[in-house]
């Protein structure tokens, strides 16, 4: 090991160490805001338990899977275990299982310190909206702060202990199995309920989104937390992991040395910038918490460019071709979020045309929503195409392999801000709890209307995060296509076959391929959002049985209490049930593709699941939040205002994005994940065995 | 010219002439077919007018559109005028030109019979099933013999003349470019109407769908025959012909020889396979018409296979092999038929499952809708896939070039049953207008519901028949694919560059290509929808006018004459205003890829658009049909029937997938053509000027 990457293990762990004790001190600041009201405690803990119920049980499942994937590592990769030293394989298998619980842990402990935050969030509203505001982001800065200072950690010490690269796509793919159970299963949860509180709640009875009267209610808020705290988080590690993993991949392909230094030192000082800009954030005089959560993430931006254009400057070996290859990245996040947000804003024109559409009827929310949803994909796509061709003219004079090396630390510098992006992002579920905790805790109608701003600003930049995880998944997913191809041909030259230069299009085996690459994402997202629609009727069902058996609960009465407990239980179970088919089935394709097709068609395969899946997670997302905004739009006078047709078509515009939004579109990126590390993982399975290749 | 070609020039002609000798004699014999109720010969004749009106409106909209294109065609392809022999840029332009003006007059020939058609056809319904469905039948098959017969035609003609295959590349353009205007500006028509009409009509006044009180009853009976007769006619010349080109140019890169007489052969006996196929269409004594429809299609079928094996056997140098790829590909395309059934035919489960959604409200019709719609594509992505792959393994071992040429010959073997399939799906809209016209004739209860059971065999075949023209534009893209390679390496040894011998996935300029290709079909369709949107509004609003300005039409008053003129003008200068921003889009997006990136990023933008071209097509395309039977489903009595919840949830879906089934869904094929061949034929441009190529 040669000393200045021994320099940079030492850096990076210290910056682990800064980061968690950040994250400790805001935790404990959070704490330390006082909460006295006994109905919002009361609540405040009725949500943390049926978080923990739900996550507890995710992680048993997840526990199983993850045994039964560390035996099949163990015994077949990075090959088959009777073929040579046993080495690799065990510490492959390690890797994975510290992949799934370093995430694990950093969602368990998001969503503790979210559980917390929310009551005292709603009750620091009352003392107005500068407090209410510092409680909410500090409390989603502390994940934000775990997240990557865990996927740090677990890349550093796995590359430092073993040496070799290729196991990080190991522990990345005990991330990215965490994250799938985690996004999918938390977004078919939180849509559960949602839904059912809606449709029983809102449509039905017509009583307010967050009575306590309606069973679904608390389900309705644990899902908010573990759909986009702990969902979000691990969605986030998964992509942070696999930017990194890659990126070493091919940095030690290309013989290591500075540029795996380099990986490190820019994922380094995008921690350390993160740490800055959450460490400054406020709401300014004007008191526009969207300002200030933009802001903070351009000035982690614009820090992270100026310390690693110095560390650029002060390294010997490191190029301003890299640099320039993740500013790119970087700047490419910005536009897609900033094209996400004119899409979903509604002080911008197309969620007002929505809402206007909405008057001639729900059949035109949907066909203007699923319109403009289509158009918004567009901007993202040009903006990832071009960051990939710039990245990689930029760095292909530096060398054979420079080029795509370019293109994955364009992904590094897109992730290198993420911990703000968290941070953002877990704010969202705790302002959200808070704004229907003031409801229940009577906190009366101006601390209402403080937490409903804090929440408006919450679901702005909600959208925006999400575009930006798509885009840094794109990216990622393009490098992770590198590793693949390195991982293959790494099988090809032991196995004495010729090496793969490339995957040609024209090639009928690549060509195959694509199409059923295409196919999944698609397959992925209709399960998903079915496992949603069959999840929300058993749900609905339960509460129609308490309204008609609990007595005295419909009308309101004091003793009546509904038992939110089967409603969890409801959402919990169908989440964990509907999840696992599309999961194997996305896996189960790729296996099929590889023994047909061989490497050649996973390379096509990859491709189609990468432009189909942003295609239609783009779309997703967007025409969900537009839906939202659109409804909310019009709930603010617009069109009519609440009760009118506009907003009935508003509404059901809104329940079908809601799954479209935090169950499908965000989902897809993990799919995407899971499916480019299973080819690598496996790709000398598939250069041994197969019909075609 | 050798001898064996020549024969084979003489037979294509022989063939063209027996085709259009047996549509002669049909529309004698429809002609001849007796009419007597006064009120339905009036609105037939009001629906002849409007269709004829919108038909002049958009060839003179066309040809200002081909004068342009003619002219550029004539300065710049293949290459530029005033850089040496001027013959090839002459007849390219006059092939362009012939390729627009046959389909126009197929087109034009086709609503004339089917409007003579349809009047016939709701009066012989009087007598009972089986001359009815003769009746629309062969009107149906008239446009089936012209279309195909003109292809034929057309393509024998300019290769005969010309010598030169890639002058077949500009004739092809000039179908697509009529296929653009009659399929997307016909879909955005009918759509407008339909969507109008049930709007005002059926919602708004509970009136029956074909009332004639509601003026945009007309516009409605219309839009059925410039959508599904004429637009889906121009869209089958444009596959048909793009499949023949691109075979053909693919068998002279091959040397020409008994390649191109094997490519004429198999077209020739398609179309007398088709000819045997219309002419013993009967329905049997079940007098069930689906299974009259399916099974001429299978006899088609066989006698296409048993047809060309016989050739086979005859021909020194025909092959078996060219044999299997064309058999496989024309029996994934019965392949994807009957999976599209599956997903929406309503004695099938799924259709059952979406109308039972409905039942909880309009928002889960909409997603249990996309869900299946999602699904529907994996079985036709799939068999696109092996079907490409087999043709290819199946031809690969004939030499250098031949694999390609397979693939070509699977497209040709999809396409060689389409005057059966174009039979079949202009059956549609005759009976169709026949349903309606046996209601405003007062034909009586018995004759509707006869007209009802001819309308719903059309429903569902036409389903099918849309699937397999999506699978067929699918293989055909690729052979163009080859063809564009083939093309541009022409360019390119002119320019004395090194030749393209495939587009990787990993260069970065293929990939930019891949991403902005994959988002091109979205935003287009989402183009179009909006456009249905804004026209329906128009028309809505026109229609609110006439109910309250003409007394007595609301109540019926006999001498209350709705203006149904006015609707037809607005459908028609609404669905010409809105395509063209839509397709200049595609063209010009192909224009910046390929002079930014030259031919490799072409290449990528090609595959970029195919796949989610694909993808998209078979989603709307699926989706529609499926909210279309559940919603006729509902209306047959299940979920509580008509006026129910789940009825008027099943309405809404049936409403967003009007534009997605008939206008978006089916619209994509055309655009995927005309920016392949947009491709092929700016070639050599792209290879001159381009900044990253």
């Amino acid at each position: 090991m040669d000393s200045q990457l021994s320099l940079f293990y030492g850096l990076s762990f210290l910056t682990v160490v800064i980061a968690f004790a950040f994250a400790v001190y805001l935790y404990l600041w959070v704490k330390k805001q006082k909460t006295v009201n006994a109905k919002i405690q009361t609540v405040s803990a009725l949500i943390k338990e049926g978080a923990n119920t739900f996550m507890r049980r995710e992680y048993k499942i997840l526990a199983k899977f993850a045994a039964v994937a560390a035996v099949l590592i163990l015994l077949f990769l990075p090959s088959p275990i009777w073929q040579g030293d046993p080495v690799p394989n065990i510490s492959m298998a390690v890797a994975y299982i510290a992949g799934t619980v370093l995430s694990a842990i950093a969602g368990k402990i998001g969503i503790l310190v979210a559980t917390l935050s929310n009551g005292r969030a709603a009750e620091g509203a009352q003392q107005g909206i500068k407090p209410a505001f510092l409680i909410g982001f500090r409390g989603g800065a502390v994940m934000g702060l775990l997240v990557v200072g865990c996927s740090l950690l677990g890349v550093t010490a796995v590359l430092m202990i073993t040496g070799d690269s290729s196991i990080l796509l190991g522990f990345s793919f005990g991330a990215s199995s965490l994250a799938l159970f985690a996004k999918a299963g938390g977004g078919i949860f939180t849509k559960t309920a949602d839904v059912s509180a809606d449709l029983t709640g809102k449509v039905e009875l017509g009583i307010a989104e967050d009575d306590p009267r309606n069973p679904a209610v608390i389900a309705d808020n644990v899902g908010d937390n573990v759909g986009d705290v702990a969902g979000m988080g691990a969605d986030l590690f998964d992509s942070n992991v696999a930017a990194m993993a890659s990126a070493l991949v091919l940095a030690q392909s290309l013989g290591g040395g500075v540029n795996i230094s380099m990986v490190f030192c820019y994922a380094i000082l995008g921690l350390l910038a993160s740490v800055i800009g959450i460490a400054t954030a406020r709401v300014g005089k004007n008191g526009n918490p969207t300002r200030a959560l933009n802001s903070s993430t351009y000035v982690t931006t614009a820090i992270f460019l100026v310390l690693t254009a110095g560390a650029t400057l002060l390294f010997e070996g490191f190029s301003w071709r890299i640099w320039g290859a993740s500013a790119v990245g970087l700047l490419v996040g910005v536009v897609i979020g900033i094209a996400t947000d004119y899409f979903t804003d509604d002080t911008k024109p197309i969620v007002r045309k929505v809402a206007h559409a909405s008057a001639s009827g729900p059949a035109f929310t949907i066909l203007s929503g699923v319109s403009y949803g289509f158009i918004s994909a567009l901007p993202a796509m040009v903006g990832i195409a071009v960051s990939a061709l710039v990245a990689y003219q930029l760095c292909a004079p530096m060398g054979d392999g420079y080029a795509i090396f370019g293109i994955s630390m364009a992904a590094v510098g897109m992730l290198s801000i993420v911990g703000m992006i968290i941070s953002n992002d877990a704010y969202g579920p705790i302002v959200d709890n808070a704004r229907g905790l003031a409801e229940m805790g009577d906190l009366g109608e101006e601390t209402i209307r403080t937490a409903d701003e804090l929440d408006s600003a919450g679901n702005t930049v909600k959208a925006v995060t999400k575009g930006f995880s798509i885009g840094a998944a794109g990216l990622t997913v393009i490098s992770l296509l590198g590793a693949f191809m390195s991982e293959a041909n790494h099988a090809l030259a032991e196995a004495g076959k010729e090496l793969i230069t490339g995957f040609d299009i024209m090639s009928p085996t690549v060509f195959f391929g694509i199409l059923i690459g295409a196919a999944i994402p698609a397959v992925f997202s209709a399960m998903l959002i079915l496992g949603v629609d069959k999840n929300a009727q058993r749900m609905v069902a339960e509460i129609h049985r308490q309204f008609n058996s609990i007595p005295g609960l419909k009308e309101g009465r004091e003793d009546a209490k509904p038992e939110y407990d089967k409603c969890i239980d409801i959402a919990t179970t169908g989440a964990l049930r509907e999840l696992i088919p599309a999961g194997l089935m996305s896996i189960i394709a790729t296996l099929v593709v590889g023994f047909i097709g061989g490497p050649q068609a996973i390379g096509g395969f990859l491709l189609g699941n990468i432009v189909s899946g942003l295609l239609l997670a783009l779309f997703m997302s967007n025409s969900g939040g537009l839906w939202d905004n659109s409804k909310k739009y019009v709930e603010s006078g617009a069109e009519g205002g609440k009760g009118s047709e506009a907003h009935k078509s508003a509404v059901i515009g809104d329940t079908v994005g809601d799954p479209f939004k935090d169950t499908a579109g965000p989902s897809i990126n993990t799919q995407i994940t899971v499916v480019s590390l299973v080819s690598s993982l496996l790709s000398s399975l598939f250069v041994m065995f197969n019909l075609f290749g």
